[in-house]
């Protein structure tokens, strides 16, 4: 059955999403016209996720909705913004409802998670490409970057970075050698990461007042740290004992499902994790541990010295030892 | 030579469009951080063009650039607002730098126009495909909207509507048969509305005050005024003699390169014409007319009556005979 573009997008996310009263015309005109509170300033990100480069070809449109949604208020959670609108650019091959109805689920589950209204966007016939911008706002003046980290400022994570490249990972795997089916519940674990990030809204907004400088990791670990170390003029230190891990990808490892080496890549060097990565002055870190969204890890530090690039971060051993840390996440250079 | 993304995005699209006192933090880091005016309602409008859907394989660069940017300035302008922020969410196959540099060259030329700033988005790996946002704001509480006509109100449109469908075919045309050399200059006036669609910003701006509904032409005449007239509850008609047609058009048809036929059709369904149709109070015309930016025509009227889609447009040939007008143009229904 085809269905056209408009009512397509009436049957399907005219209600994704919450209802707001600063919407004063949402979807179904030329645009949205939304109205900011006085006193603040507008963020806005965008995010596309293109199939066979971000996701895998048979993703579940349930986990294609969540995820084109969660990599942007994870943007958002880095800049320490309150999300509100959000604006969807939906390219797909052919408009096939089960699909549609999935992925609108998983769009709209997590948008009303976070009170985001669907207020405008587009339909249109193409390969599979999921266009999402958000917007949302701080108060004047504030707004986390990347580049207020200064020497002495502690690195530290949220969750435990490299569950979704390990879930990624058994999940293309599963397909050449179908053989595994101990360790169930860990392996689900990971892949869920991938499929279903969590962005990290509530800390983005306490850090706002306390860190120094904040990036989610979309790229890897080594390459958003590079960035937030080389926007802000210092060199990050990574202890690699401090990696925080999680209970699945420890289990898996111990099961020799996954080497060390391969578990320490996936930390370092996986995309899609969507945690934050930020620096907070020492004397701060009290305030920010009290905190009831304190799910966080210090990894590291910043030191004096000016380097562009991944050479901005070292990372070191548990015997002291230098890694050759390898370059972050591009995804011209990504392959699935 | 394989570029990588942030190599992409500093060397081309750093600097276009312009600068702006409102931008507070614009491309480089997670997010845009803005800065609306105070006593205005923002107004956000997103559209994607997808390469063999939007725009023949082959387009220029520059062209490709030029309209990403306009058709969603063009929705700003029915909106009555002025653009002021723009994001860019680049697909591309491969990073080619000479593509890039039209690309920016097309896109960068309209932003410099209408002092529209480039303050975010990304770049990834996939099919062509140009996500476009554009943010921008009216005074609190105005806004231009589809359902706001009124019985006895006029229907007007700006331009020549069904040069850009005439241009389309033309191109499309040559390729199949190589042979037309006459009437060259009409038929290249007739592809740059293609290529180069005009925004009516001005002309949208001033209609804030004066036009009761307006909407721009994406979709073709008829399938965009039923949008109009459904969301106003009104019945819209269309006078066929009256449809300004232009010179180039007119000279074709002329010269028997298209027949009467076509060119009608190209007036009433094709679409990617971009020009703003709106409805107008009588007692609100001479207002208008005497403006600088009142290149538009009266087309007809709107009465009383309640009809949905396309059944809510009539269209009369100078005779008073009513012609069967066919549908709007939807992208799903679309081949080039």
């Amino acid at each position: 059955m085809a269905l056209g573009e408009f009512e397509l997008i009436d049957r399907f996310f005219r209600d994704a999403g919450v209802s707001r009263a600063d919407v004063v015309l949402g979807i179904g005109d030329d645009g949205a016209v939304l109205r900011p509170p006085p006193g603040h300033d507008l963020v806005a990100v965008s995010d596309t996720l293109v199939e066979g480069v971000h996701f895998p070809e048979g993703s579940s449109p349930e986990s294609i909705g969540h995820r084109s949604l969660a990599v942007n208020l994870s943007d958002i959670a880095a800049m320490g913004a309150m999300p509100a609108w959000a604006l969807l650019s939906l390219t797909l091959p052919t408009a096939k409802e089960a699909w549609l109805a999935g992925f609108a689920r998983g769009f709209g589950e997590l948008a009303r998670r976070h009170e985001v209204a669907l207020v405008g966007g587009d339909t249109t016939c193409g390969p599979l490409t999921l266009g999402v911008q958000v917007l949302g706002w701080v108060p004047s003046g504030t707004g986390l970057r990347r580049s207020g980290a200064r020497p002495g400022d502690l690195l530290c994570v949220s969750g435990t970075p490299g569950d979704a490249a390990a879930g990624l990972a058994l999940w293309q795997r599963e397909r050449a050698d179908e053989s595994s089916e101990t360790h169930r519940a860990a392996e689900m674990a990971l892949r869920a990461r991938f499929e279903y990030p969590t962005p990290r809204i509530a800390l983005g907004r306490r850090l706002l007042e306390l860190a120094s400088a904040c990036i989610d990791i979309s790229d890897g670990l080594i390459g958003d740290v590079a960035k937030l170390a080389t926007a802000s003029g210092c060199v990050a230190h990574i202890d690699l004992s401090r990696l925080p891990r999680s209970l699945a990808l420890d289990a898996l490892v111990a099961a020799g499902r996954f080497t060390e080496d391969e578990a320490i890549r996936f930390a370092l060097q996986g995309g899609d994790d969507y945690e934050l990565v930020f620096s907070v002055p020492p004397q701060r870190l009290d305030s920010l541990d009290a905190g009831p969204a304190a799910e966080f890890t210090v990894i590291g530090e910043l030191t004096a010295g000016h380097a562009v690039g991944t050479s901005s971060v070292i990372v070191r051993r548990a015997d002291g030892t230098r890694m050759d840390a390898p370059g972050g996440f591009d995804h011209f250079l990504r392959s699935l």
